[in-house]
């Protein structure tokens, strides 16, 4: 058995996340189709990095399979587009080194949810930005994105009912980037809790707009009360940007293509 | 009556091009159609900037049209985008001011035509960009891009059978910029024939993948001869970016949204 890692990206609008779910069409359950068309292994699977929501994008998201096939590993990104839709594309493949785990060797992600101002939705940017014409008080959001930097038990920044298990993490980033009609939250930690970086930015949404004071994130973070916190963002402004192993970076691979 | 003015971005996938056409639903159609809805005048008409052809993008158009209604300059693009698809929208509108007309006072245009280069084409960039997977050389097309500046006869970079006026334009800007795995093209003129940008990217995308010489663009610049250009480059690599006149320019308008 070889195992082989992969950098997929994908535009989620069509499909109920990356999991296989029994209520529609996931991004996984397309790659597992995929796999088999090409190796006939009736137990293929592809192991992601992390799930992703439904409706949610990424620009780059790994995922690793084990295969007896005997195909270059490089060729497996060309052989397993053939048998893909157009909204999910495999940028990258390479057989992994011993020990390599999608989801467990995988150190820091980075998210961006993009919020769209102004009166007007933009035609191009529809699917993947949240237009808000409500203006927004940007200095208030980059305040309350500072106060999420560091190690903090997350809880208020779950979905009520999620599994239980540590709500600790660790954010290494966390910061509005104004670019035109664009504000841009970039969001990179060790790991991120189901919904965490959409109710993030639902609180800072809140934030801007003044329906919520500047002091309103650190008290969630201090109360771990979800009720602390703002409404869960739409999906369609969230996407998974970059994932970072020991020995291999998205963003680096994706920029020598 | 009243001239008003508007800026209009579309993504062209859907439609046969600006103007109004028998074979199919243009831009100006349905802005047409929502100017009557809007106003009940029978013989209400949007004037365009220039025509686009089908599939080919705005980021931003203008276009003005002559009414009695008694709506706020500035409203009607709230007004007109409640009667669009969601593919064209009016990001900004104002009384125009005398003697304006969206066609004859037009002093510049910038196109852009985005290629994708690079192993596998990516998802979010399908609709606005041409994936090339043959590798292209940069310089060269930089060399030939420079050798357009100024002002041409431009006879050899227009579809056969055009209407005859004069084929003298100048060109103000014409460039390669590379961002990571996209090439963009940016011509600024002060008027462009039909198809123009269209065969000045298919003739260096020849020159990039070394089928035709760096000197080719010279040659046919000098000939004249449809025959001495390469191809009609794919209409949805193609849009049209910014409008310029002596009052007012598009991209200082957006800014400001």
């Amino acid at each position: 058995m070889r195992r082989i890692r992969c950098i997929v990206e994908y535009d989620g609008t069509r499909y109920v996340g990356w999991q296989v779910q029994p209520n529609g069409v996931s991004i996984q359950q397309r790659i597992n189709e995929a796999l088999f068309a090409l190796t006939s292994e009736s137990e293929i699977q592809a192991h992601g990095s992390g799930r992703t929501d439904s409706g949610v994008h990424a620009y780059a998201q790994v995922f690793h399979f084990d295969t007896l096939a005997r195909i270059p590993g490089e060729k497996f990104a060309y052989a397993l587009n053939a048998h893909l839709p157009r909204d999910i594309r495999v940028l990258w493949s390479e057989d992994a080194p011993d020990g390599f785990h999608a989801r467990f060797s995988a150190k820091e992600k980075t998210y961006r949810y993009v919020v769209q101002t102004g009166p007007h939705a933009r035609v191009f940017s529809s699917r993947t930005s949240l237009h808000i014409h409500t203006p927004l008080e940007d200095g208030a959001m980059e305040a309350a994105a500072a106060a999420v930097l560091g190690e903090h038990d997350f809880s208020a920044f779950m979905c009520a009912g999620s599994p239980m298990e540590s709500t600790v993490r660790s954010v290494y980033q966390s910061q509005w980037i104004r670019e035109g009609a664009y504000l841009i939250y970039e969001v990179t930690g060790n790991g991120f809790l189901y919904n965490m970086v959409r109710i993030l930015v639902g609180t800072m949404l809140d934030i801007g707009m003044g329906r919520r004071p500047v002091d309103a994130m650190d008290k969630a973070l201090d109360s771990g009360l979800r009720g602390d916190a703002g409404p869960t963002a739409p999906a369609h402004g969230l996407a998974l940007m970059r994932v970072k192993y020991e020995d291999f970076d998205t963003m680096e691979v994706l920029s020598r293509l």
